[in-house]
């Protein structure tokens, strides 16, 4: 009876007249949003299929406006049964109901370009799959029955695809603006292959330029495990769905079925508290669930484990950041921080952020914020996004970052780099450009950024606490030698050994690095590790080229492992000082060293070791009785 | 078969998980979409049936953040067939096919609020309407079938409404959490009473606070119009969409039936053009529709008419400011500007723009924006919302604001309010808190507020010009006695009269308002005309004194009406002045004055009458030969 209701609104008729929700507000978006959301589709595909993904977009500009674009993929192809539904019914998806970290989770994005494009062009769109176990490719060209939101097949054909195993290809006809720079699909896909480094994706723009960013890793990133909601923020009315849904059974089994992190005691505990031992489920009252839910809200919150999710991890942030500041060199690399996962609404979540400072990146400006969801870029809706809330309500002065007023985007030379991973990401609408205001999540986010914050106030507190010394140290250097001078005239006692005194009165272990360019590529790193304290002490050097070749190493000592330099210095006596040089051959990189193994003194002109680092390179057998001392006391004459 | 499809998700599930969308991301948000999707629906039926809306809300606190919210209306009911359906099934709604402007569009809103409710404490909602044709009131208890997307009934009665004609009451369970001040029930509340001054609305707050808005006007605002659309902006599918439900018929009578705008000749010419005279348009080929399409693309577009737009209008976009300055006293209002009706796909909208300055606003900060869109406050997601945008790309260093780098929200001393109507307002997401960028709107806005910006600086110019003139008036008022005074004394001629030398250095009309405070209550604003230019001049000054009494006026030429006064000044002679008093009742607003009918010479102390001044008030038959001539040359001794 409903079902015929004149007042009911399909949801395709309701994204017709609303396609600027879905990204589709002018033309510009509606290519960007409909080539993300191929992608998008495309990588979750391949990545669950455990292949590495080749992705390639074609758009070519047929007449005033009108677009032809193709995004084919060498992903797993679907069922030629699901082809239909997939492409041309809103709200149809496979992952809705899992707890499972993708990009794509509402089952609305690929079909809503299905939608514009045959709002504005009139045209269906032609979708071309094959699984491997097909023998031949099934191609279906379909539009959307906006009344029923469902597929309308207009042609259904099979087809021998060349040379391809097994892949999935759509060409859409839609009007557009093809444009470059900021916002762009040039700068979505360079984003996205920045933090999915084993993706190859090609772009072949309406003028036949062509854009590739080839993998850089054959490492696929580990699937994330398709999970069992969090028990912790669930509602009671999400428990009674949940309840309805399925067969009945005790309340324990329950418990223990539909939920992550429930253990055989709790699910108990559950049970006995709401004294419903002995009724099932589906016999459970409004006050039974409400005395359980009650019972859960007073449960310590665990951890969840992060098996479900995908972070885009160290390396990757700070790749991300260098690509956005280009050519500009920067002082700086913010050690980047990683939360612990936490949880909202039942769904895992975990943030990451990085940043970098100084140098030549502009200081009277807002800092730059670069946002991503699930290793997804976000390019839009900065100003409504709780990425950018919540970074604007943190107090950035304590930091050493100018704020007017104390919230608002800091100023500052400054790029931050946020991501959030989680199962699911709470978008502030269906065109997934900027995130809600989660409580959870924010605080989350504004811890993450406070620490982050308080790695950069240290780092700029070393400076200006190495500035001082550098100055005491030149004075007195300076001032030494003439009261030396001065006193052995006047006493005419012996000579006396600089170093030692100057070790005396600065205590620090000092670690100088001289960087040479040496011809196109080559660079020639000297660092020297000065003992200005008056014991003994030792150090390790952590040296990361990146990947390059390494020419030449000076110190036979040094472990090398895949362009991670370890150099263990052992023995180093007051006043004395050790040199490692080394020449690596590289276009782009700088070196990046830190320190680690000092006790009971400072280390001055390097950063420590950052605590996500992996260490665990092979070490190789070294000789405890250290023959790597060498006495370059040539200081000391 | 596909409607078994285990893939398909039904828009109750996908809000279930994504209830952050529809403006539920957090428990204060919750509390406050819920009442605002209920006044917004009870404005809108009040209004369509004729009636002047009374509205109570009562938010009362059961035990741990669980909230009984109710919301009743005096608006015309619900058909009781039709309850169910409303308020229990999302994308349900009589609006949504139709072109008018109207709050709630989507039929989505208060079902969302039902189903907020359910999930947070799993009770139902409980709703009651009553028809004036009705004898009882029926009352229904419903869910919603998260699956089916359908009403779920629980109980179903009558009842007797106690002294209620007709009305609607809807009471829901939820987790909330209730604060007052920024983007609070009670800001909403009061935002939405400003710009609806017809409407009476109470708050009864969780600790009994009431809080009560009462109509100001008897006066329910015009009934927009329901159109069709305009055929300008509206893409291929669209037709063939329309084409599919339309029953056959020709092409001419097809446009001329289905859209504003089209005359009997260009429907001909449409059907000439394509060549499609003999074929109906069920038959059309996707050419002919492309060719049509085309062909529509060429017409020249025609302004719309306002008749389907309802604006908020100067006098309201003033007191919406005034609101929110509350007690802080402003320099100057930018007096209001309209945009021209104009089409962004086929639905028409309005831009206003109001801002006031100075004084002591603080200067320091960023401009604070009020947005609404047909006439409701929009108080969240400004950072996402267009209307910030277009702010945000105007350089409003040229208008005399402060902006860090030419964009972004300006700083300065003031506050903007923006009203955009339409048929349909597109907003970024279901939870209706901002604008989303559409190019057609996003120009109009910006043209809009650069004329406000023109305004401002027109007054700050002149600001600057009158301070040059009164110090260059102080500095000949000092000067011209004493050379004088020593012409005197070497020539021995007679004195010589300053003002008429004055007048032939200053050539201007000099307004001098003077404003004394006379008891609580009471006001003395004094007006002095200086004629400063060498030929006889005359003026007009209108004085707005708002909707008090005044109590004396010293001119009896005067002509007063509905607390607006025109004095006309005519044969003033050079050098002389002219002096209006007047003495009013009130107790807040200052009166605003301004000018007209002045030529061939400035008039500096008070601003030209705006254009769009209601100036046909009646006019006292007034003698020609004037009689108003009061010689007042004191200072002329």
């Amino acid at each position: 009876m409903l079902k015929t209701d004149e007042n009911k609104i399909s949801i395709a008729e309701f994204f017709e007249k609303n396609r600027h929700i879905l990204g589709f507000e002018n033309s510009q978006r509606a290519l960007l949003t409909s080539v993300k959301e191929a992608v998008d589709n495309s990588l979750d595909a391949c990545e669950s299929a455990g292949i590495l993904p080749s992705i390639r977009i074609e758009i070519v500009e047929r007449e005033n406006h009108e677009f032809e674009v193709n995004i084919t993929d060498n992903g797993p192809g679907i069922d030629k049964n699901k082809i239909a539904s997939s492409f041309g019914s809103l709200l149809y998806g496979t992952k809705f109901h899992s707890v499972v970290q993708a990009r794509g989770q509402q089952g609305i994005g690929i079909s809503a370009a299905v939608l514009y494009s045959q709002i504005t062009t009139g045209k269906p769109a032609k979708i071309i799959s094959k699984r491997a176990e097909d023998r031949v490719a099934y191609v279906v060209k379909l539009m959307i029955n906006l009344k029923k939101n469902e597929p309308e097949i207009m042609e259904k054909e099979v087809m021998m695809w060349e040379h391809v195993d097994h892949g999935l290809s759509i060409t859409l006809f839609m009007k557009g603006k093809y444009q470059r720079g900021k916002q762009s699909i040039y700068e979505y896909i360079k984003n996205t292959a920045i933090v999915n480094p084993h993706i190859t994706i090609e772009l072949i723009e309406p003028d036949k330029n062509i854009v590739k960013f080839a993998r850089v890793t054959d490492r696929i990133p580990r699937l994330p495990k398709v999970i069992k909601p969090y028990i912790y923020g669930i509602e009671i009315g999400n428990i009674m769905e949940i309840i309805k849904r399925s067969p009945d059974m005790s309340v324990k089994d329950f418990f223990l079925k539909n939920f992550s992190n429930i253990s055989t005691r709790i699910a108990s505990e559950i049970e006995s508290d709401a004294d419903v031992k002995n009724i099932k489920i589906h016999a459970l009252k409004h006050e039974h669930i409400k005395r359980i839910v009650e019972y859960i809200k007073k449960l310590p919150v665990q951890e969840p484990t992060d098996e479900a999710l995908i972070p885009i991890e160290e390396d990757l942030i700070k790749k991300g950041l260098k690509n956005v500041i280009g050519a500009l060199k920067p002082d700086y690399y913010v050690s980047p921080v990683t939360g612990k996962p936490k949880i909202w609404n039942g769904n895992p979540f975990i943030v990451e952020a990085g940043m970098v400072w100084g140098g030549d990146l502009p200081a009277d400006q807002p800092i730059q914020i670069l946002r991503y969801a699930n290793r997804v870029p976000l390019l839009f809706q900065q100003g409504g996004c709780l990425i950018t809330n919540a970074i604007s309500s943190v107090n950035w002065k304590q930091y050493g970052l100018e704020q007017r007023g104390g919230s608002g985007i800091p100023s500052g030379p400054a790029v931050a780099l946020v991501h959030v991973a989680s199962t699911k990401i709470p978008y502030t609408s269906e065109a997934k450009e900027a995130i809600a205001e989660i409580p959870e999540i924010e605080n989350e986010i504004k811890e993450v950024v406070q620490r982050l914050g308080r790695r950069l106030r240290m780092h700029l507190n070393k400076e200006i606490r190495r500035k001082k010394i550098e100055e005491k140290f030149e004075i007195i250097n300076e001032i030494l030698p003439l009261i030396t001078e001065k006193t052995v005239a006047i006493t005419g006692r012996p000579e006396i050994r600089y170093n030692s005194i100057i070790a005396k009165i600065m205590n620090v272990l000092w670690v100088n690095v001289i960087k040479e360019n040496t011809g196109e590529k080559g660079k020639k790193y000297t660092i020297q590790v000065t003992n200005y304290t008056s014991a003994e002490q030792q150090i390790t050097v952590y040296i990361d080229c990146g990947t390059v070749t390494i020419k030449s190493l000076s110190d036979k000592n040094v472990v090398n492992e895949n362009g991670r330099i370890k150099w263990i210095v052992k023995n180093i006596d007051s006043g004395n000082t050790k040199t490692l040089s080394m020449e690596i051959l590289s276009a782009s990189d700088d070196a990046e060293i830190y320190y680690a193994d000092v006790t009971g003194t400072e280390v001055i002109g390097i950063e420590p070791l950052p605590g996500d680092w992996d260490i665990d390179m092979p070490v190789i057998e070294e000789n405890e009785e250290d023959s790597s001392e060498e006495d370059e006391d040539e200081q000391d004459s």
